[in-house]
């Protein structure tokens, strides 16, 4: 990136400053817009680039043939070079560009198989045809999974489950291998009307397999038969796979990353069971919207790549080392958690594509709560802090469920937006006061997301679209953005503490251990 | 802080590098330690620190006389000095000095006298003494309020409630203003058996009082009257004081703030219906002995206070701007949330003491999720980022709830530790490889908080460690640590857009009336 003629031009715009209270009119926030598919609007008003950074961002794009190397993934280049895999979640909500052939394979109608298996397997169960081992129908669905196997499809049930209305099974998680999770999660559980959707791609993720255990001791214990009360989400290579331990098993493959998985069976099953198959469909569609409208080059009609753009604006020229997450909207109070893995987990690197370490910085801090929670909370240093954090707010018009109450001359919907905007307003332009410690600074920038409504599609859309800013932030750091190599010495390690522990004899490493006998049980 | 002399030699300091495969010998571990209180205990081992950096700190605290400042504070010197108030939130916990008096008051007695009417109160609930409006017994306690008022309270919640065994009452919490937050609660509680409990020190919160409208609203259409079912906990200066709309109320002060509250009624109650009055006597006890442990002026001997100035050391001559914490509990889920309030709003701010913008750095962006979720989202690019993030690890050799089971030759509590173990190690250490994707470059500092199990005392000891903590680099960067003058700006804008939505008229800006006609309700 640092090689571009266009790196050059950013590097002289970033002295320039940037004046917010000036530059931010009315016009300009009417203005500032971009459609990103499911009804939502990316703004782009309170952001410090003016014409001279745009055309900059625009030609920074065009040298690095950011849309045309989208086009290419999509169409099955190997894109996670490390480990020799294309990367395909875009297929899963539908056909952009050329079919994909593997080996003889259409993957987009094995994707499509595989969606159509689980919706019907939801129907199954939710109109009681599908039952438990005693017989009794199903009210509970508990996805077992860790990290892109929990995050992502739990932040999208939050979100869809607020809803409200009478649904007939509700989720829960288990994801820790600190067993008081899976305890807590089954002692609120009655296990004959429950079915456990076991989720690993590999089939050996550890601390998923030890709550599968757990979790079938416990079902043993209750005189349940656990392969009556299991499902597997996995890839066909795995043990857990084709395995009468388990009623059903639905399938993803290789290009299907873990943190990109929640629009395959992945979040699938658990949404479909709880919040019903149409649901999850409308959802892939809104997906499907933001990723065809992120294949348009010009950055000014295109929200995740512009948005992409202005994060490295942010980052690498601006020096910005964090970014918040910020939805005005309870039902996301953990879409936060999920883009903080999606963000850290595939552009956390410092090394490039060719594996050589980079000059620059690349993914930042991410981190967040929903408003107006946070205003409460963390606010105080966002505004008034020595460091400045960008930030994305996300809000709606109108509430999940509809179900308000006036005081004070307004209702709590209108209240809530209120703040969105005199917050947005707040960080942006500041305000002078002669006692210092009541000025605000000003010159915080912040986009924001809106539509509205928080619909299935809407959600579909604010997914893929972070999906594809990171995508697109990627492309700009020449990083892999689909492997996560950077989780695997951890593991080494575990096993060393493990064996020595089994073995009574040490680990090898005379600071492991002496850690671990700290922590050991007493 | 950068006028003393050990800032000089800091700084000098700074520059020398830290050798941690080096540094981090068997030796070291055992011996780096800490007692913090409650059973816990401080490790610093892989901390970049050694003898002269140590010396230095030690010089810095004693030119800055932290923990003369501390003990001032405890005998009611005015610290929140913009305020000119007081900051007696030791003083809930136990008398660390002199009693404090005020116009003929003994503060330290009012507390103790609230605390017992709040734990009577709760034992009058819990043996279904006291009842909701049709004589049924209360089985919910419904926590409203926000900031300081939800985040401490629900996590300490979270975590004892793990414990399992069965308790007369559960606690759920309303904060958001979004009306889904609000109306999801209430659809999962039987009214008749709920009991509210509404938390504003000012009787003023937006938030807050609009919950509350929103949730009499439901009781009266149910039938129900709401006076049976709402306790208030505020400051007696407060509209909600002495009022007969609730059934009892229980009393703070100006001395105590939103994001210190938790070990006051604030807490207290909620606690104390759930969990039970003697185990929030213990986590009170658990807090006292943090504080105390923290009058220590040697810094090997005091682990707030060390931990405080290796926060420091890390943010102002490493240049590092984040930091994680990480506890290796499920217990612990919303611990970080709560801790990054704590820390965020209480020293995000740039002006000191004077009112003067101050020439370093000050509070760092706080995030954090428990192990060993972390690992599998966002560990990649603490392992492998471009930046450096210090961590703080907190783990316990036994779990919670005791429910455990064996796989591959050890329990599910035992692959937590190991982990933890290991991961220290791994961010200390790295590894090489030829294959730059799979280097580790290692470098990266953790400290550790331990202890055999996360009891009510020990929750109380860990709570209390990181307010201490938090009030030392306060001291240090001569911050007021005790309000919050950034989140005014925001408030006062929301109110320009409400009037100006009621009145049909513009709010004064046209940027603000730009974004709340993006966001207005169709």
């Amino acid at each position: 990136m640092d090689k571009t003629a266009a790196y050059a031009r950013l590097s002289e715009l970033a002295g320039k400053g940037f004046d917010f209270a000036a530059a931010l009119t009315g016009g300009r926030v009417r203005q500032a817009l971009v459609p990103l598919g499911g009804g939502l609007t990316y703004s782009w008003a309170a952001k410090a680039v003016d014409g001279p950074v745009l055309e900059a961002l625009q030609a920074l794009s065009d040298e690095q043939e950011l849309t045309g190397k989208y086009r290419a993934l999509c169409e099955g280049e190997v894109m996670n070079t490390g480990e020799g895999r294309m990367v395909l979640h875009h297929l899963l909500r539908g056909q952009l560009g050329k079919p994909v052939i593997r080996k003889g394979k259409n993957l987009g109608e094995f994707y499509r198989g595989e969606l159509d298996r689980l919706c019907a397997f939801a129907e199954g169960v939710r109109s009681r045809a599908i039952r438990g081992s005693t017989g009794k129908a199903f009210t509970t669905a508990v996805q077992i999974g860790i990290g892109g196997s929990d995050l992502g499809p739990r932040a999208l049930y939050l979100a869809l489950a607020q809803a409200g209305g009478t649904q007939p099974l509700t989720a829960k998680f288990i994801s820790n291998v600190d067993p008081d999770d899976a305890s807590q999660v089954i002692a609120s559980c009655n296990l004959e009307e429950t079915l456990f959707i076991l989720v690993s791609k590999s089939g050996t993720t550890q601390e998923t397999l030890a709550n599968e255990i757990f979790v079938q001791d416990k079902l043993k214990k209750a005189r349940l038969d656990p392969s009556k009360h299991f499902v597997a989400v996995t890839s066909e290579t795995s043990p857990l796979a084709h395995n009468p331990a388990y009623l059903d098993s639905f399938y993803i493959d290789d290009f299907i990353g873990g943190r990109y998985s929640s629009t395959s069976a992945v979040g699938g099953l658990v949404l479909s069971l709880t919040v019903g198959p149409a649901a999850f469909r409308e959802l892939l569609a809104g997906a499907h919207e933001a990723d065809r409208a992120a294949l348009e080059p010009k950055i000014l009609a295109n929200a995740a790549l512009l948005d992409a753009l202005i994060g490295v604006w942010e980052r690498n020229f601006l020096g910005y080392p964090a970014t918040a997450i910020l939805p005005y909207s309870q039902a996301l109070s953990r879409f936060p958690a999920h883009l903080q893995q999606l963000d850290m987990e595939s552009n956390g690197k410092r090394v490039n594509r060719e594996g050589r370490p980079v000059s620059y910085a690349t993914g930042p801090v991410v981190f967040g709560e929903p408003g107006t929670n946070g205003q409460h909370s963390f606010y105080q240093l966002l505004h008034q802090g020595t460091d400045i954090v960008p930030l994305q707010f996300v809000g709606f018009a109108e509430s999940r469920r509809g179900d308000d109450v006036e005081v004070e001359g307004s209702v709590s919907q209108t209240k809530l937006t209120a703040n969105l905007a005199a917050q947005i307003v707040a960080f942006a332009k500041g305000r002078k006061d002669p006692n210092g410690n009541k000025e605000f600074p000003g010159g915080r920038p912040s986009s924001l997301i809106y539509g509205p409504r928080l619909t299935a599609r809407a959600l579909g859309a604010l997914l893929a679209h972070f999906e594809n800013k990171v995508m697109f932030q990627g492309f700009l750091w020449n990083l892999n953005s689909f492997d996560q190599e950077g989780v695997q010495l951890g593991k080494v390690l575990t096993k060393q503490v493990l064996a020595a522990a089994s073995a009574g004899d040490g680990s090898g490493d005379a600071a492991l251990d002496a850690y671990s006998s700290l922590l050991v049980r007493s």
